[in-house]
C-alpha cells in the first residue's frame, strides 16, 4: 500500500498522472477535510469549546476547498479579509445606528447603510480587474456586513459573536490549507507550466499533420489532420488566465520561486494562439475542392517540407526548453537551422510575382 | 423622474443601454433585495416569526443574486434542490447512525457517511457535464448533508431545524426572483441573441478593413485594420456557453418561447469563430514585408473587392435577419449576389496554375 501511494506521489510530482486519478485524489482530500472538520461536532471536548459555531468551520471547508492549492488559498484569503472588513464596518455601522434615537429611525439608518454598502460592493464586483481576483472577497464582505449590521440591532454581544465566528472560520481555513497543501498538493502553477509546454508540442504535431495530408499521394487518401488539438490551443485563453491567477497565490514550491513571472506564460500563450490561428486557416486550403495538380505539389514538396518540419522542430525545441526550464540556446541550435530555411523561402518564386510575369 | 425611468426601461428593452448603466442598475437591484430581506430582522412582527433563521434568507440573497435572471434562477433552483436532497439524505443518515449502539461507533458511522457522500459529490462536480449545470447544487448538497448529519447527533429536533431553514431560504429566493425578474430584468437570452447578431457585423467590418488596407495607395499608408474585434469573436466561446446555459433556465419572455433552440446560437458561434480564424490569418499577409507590386494589386483589385464586399454584405444580411428574427430570404436576396461572385472567382487565374504554366 505504501508503495502504491509512493508511486502515485512520484507520478503526481512529474505531472504524468491520469486526469481521472487526480479527480479521485481531490475527492478523497475533500472527504478527509470534511471528516476532520466534523470532529468539532463529534468530539465532546472540541464541541464544548466551539459550540454551534462549528457550523461555520464546516461551511468554510465546503465553500473554500477548490481543485488547486492556489484557488483554495485565494478563496480562503479572500474570505478572511472579506469577513474581517465586513465585520469591522458592520460593527461600526451598527454602533452608529444605535446612537440614532428611536427604533424606527435606527432601522432606517441600518437599511440605508445596507443599501449603500451592498450596491457599492456589487458594483465593484462588476469591474473586471476586481472581479478577476477579489470577486469572492467582495461577496463575503456584503454577506458579513449585512449579517453583522442587522443583528447588531438585536444582539448586544456582536463582538463576541464576530470573534467566535472568525475563529471557527480560521479553523476551517487551517484544515483546508493542511489538506490542500500538504496531502498530494495540486498546484495551479504546475498545470500552467505543463499546459504551456504541451501547447508547443500540439502545434508542432498539427503542422506535421497538415504537411502529410497536403502531400499524400492519391492511394493514401483518407488521412485527415485532427484540428481539435489546434482548437484546444485556440480556446485556452480563459483557462490560462484563471490558472495564472491562482498560481500567483501559491507559495514558493518546487521549481517556482517568489515573484515568478506568471504573466510571461500568458504572453507565450497569446503568441501561440496567433500561430494556432495561422495553422487552423490551412484547414480551408486542405479541404478546398480545387486542389493543385500532383505534379505541382511534387515540385514544391521539398521546400515546403523543409520549412514545415523546421518550424515543428523549433516549436518542439522551445517547448522542451520550457519543460526542463533551461534557456533555449537559440543562437547555437535554432538560428543555424532557420537561416537556410529563410534563404530557401526567398528562392521559392512568389506566386503573385509569377502571375505578373 | 418617471419619464427618465421610462426611458431607461425602453432603452433596456432595446438592449441599447450603456454597459455602465446596466452595472449601476444591477448594483441598485442587489441593494434593494438586501434591504427587503433585512426587513425580516428589522421589523418586529416578521422577526418574531422567523427568528435568527432570517440569517439564511440574507445569505441566500447574497449568494444567489447574479447578473442575469437566468443565472439567478439557475443558482436558486440548484440551491433549493441541493438543500432538500442533502437535508433528506442527511436526516436518513443521522437516524441510521442513531440506531448504532454506542457513542463512538455512532460517531464513526457519521464520519464514514460524511466521507463517502462528500467524496462522491465532489467527484461528480469534476465531471464536465454536471459541472456546467449543477456545480452549485452539488456544493450545497455537500454542505447541507454535512451540517444535518453532524448536528443530528446533537440536536433532537433536526426536522424542525430543517423546515425553518428551508422556509427562510425560500423567502430569500422569493425576494431574489422578485427583484431579478420583475425590476428591469437582465435576460441572459437577450444578451446571447444580441452577441450573436453583432458578431456578424464585427466580422463584416473586419473584412472591409482588410480590403481597404490591402488596396490603399502609397500616400494613404498608415491605416491598419483593428483585429481586436476579430479577436473578441474568436474568444467568445466560453462566454457564449455560459450565456446559453443561463438562457435555458429563463422562463418564457419577450420574443423567446419555450424550448427555444439555444444550442443553435452555439453552432452559429462556432461557425463564425472559424470565419474569424480565416479573417485573422490575413493579418500575416497584410503585415508581411514582402508585398505584391501596386500594379499587380490594381489588377486584382476589382474581383477581390467584389468578393470581399459581397461577403461583408451577406454577413450583415444574416446578422440583420437574426436581429429582427425573420428568416433570411437567402434564395431571393443572397444567392443572386453570390452566384456571379462564384463565377468571377473561377475566372481569376489560380496562382498555382499560373506558376505551372
Amino acid at each position: 500500500f505504501q508503495f502504491s501511494l509512493r508511486s502515485i506521489g512520484s507520478s503526481l510530482v512529474e505531472g504524468k498522472c491520469k486526469p481521472d486519478m487526480i479527480k479521485v485524489i481531490h475527492s478523497v482530500k475533500v472527504g478527509i477535510a470534511l471528516v476532520l472538520v466534523s470532529l468539532f461536532y463529534l468530539l465532546d471536548p472540541l464541541y464544548e469549546e466551539v459550540g454551534d459555531n462549528a457550523m461555520w468551520a464546516i461551511m468554510t471547508v465546503v465553500v473554500i476547498f477548490e481543485f488547486s492549492a492556489g484557488a483554495t488559498l485565494s478563496k480562503g484569503i479572500n474570505r478572511g479579509i472579506g469577513t474581517m472588513l465586513g465585520g469591522g464596518l458592520g460593527c461600526l455601522a451598527a454602533i452608529l445606528a444605535d446612537e440614532v434615537h428611536g427604533r424606527i429611525s435606527s432601522a432606517i439608518a441600518v437599511s440605508t447603510s445596507v443599501f449603500i454598502f451592498a450596491a457599492a460592493a456589487t458594483y465593484s464586483r462588476l469591474v473586471p480587474s476586481i472581479k478577476r481576483r477579489y470577486d469572492y472577497g467582495a461577496m463575503i464582505f456584503i454577506l458579513t456586513f449585512n449579517l453583522v449590521v442587522v443583528s447588531g440591532v438585536r444582539a448586544d454581544e456582536v463582538m463576541k459573536l464576530a470573534r467566535d465566528r472568525l475563529s471557527t472560520i480560521g479553523m476551517g481555513f487551517a484544515v483546508c490549507i493542511f489538506t490542500s497543501l500538504l496531502v498530494f498538493p495540486m498546484w495551479a502553477s504546475d498545470e500552467l507550466h505543463h499546459s504551456a509546454a504541451t501547447k508547443f508540442e500540439k502545434l508542432a504535431c498539427c503542422i506535421e499533420g497538415c504537411l502529410e495530408q497536403y502531400f499524400q499521394t492519391v492511394d493514401e487518401k483518407g488521412k485527415t489532420v485532427d484540428f481539435t488539438t489546434c482548437m484546444t490551443v485556440l480556446h485556452s485563453k480563459s483557462n490560462d488566465q484563471s490558472l495564472a491567477n491562482f498560481a500567483r497565490w501559491e507559495p514558493w514550491h518546487g521549481k517556482f520561486g517568489f515573484s515568478y513571472p506568471w504573466e510571461k506564460y500568458l504572453e507565450i500563450g497569446e503568441d501561440l494562439r496567433e500561430l494556432a490561428v495561422t495553422i487552423f486557416s490551412m484547414k480551408g486550403c486542405l479541404q478546398s475542392p480545387t486542389q493543385a495538380t500532383s505534379t505541382l505539389k511534387q515540385s514544391i514538396k521539398e521546400p515546403c517540407e523543409l520549412v514545415g518540419l523546421s518550424l515543428a522542430w523549433t516549436l518542439r525545441e522551445l517547448g522542451e526548453s520550457i519543460t526542463i526550464m533551461k534557456k533555449c540556446r537559440a543562437k547555437v541550435l535554432i538560428f543555424p537551422k532557420l537561416q537556410p530555411m529563410k534563404l530557401e523561402l526567398s528562392r521559392v518564386p512568389f506566386p503573385s510575382k509569377v502571375g505578373e510575369a
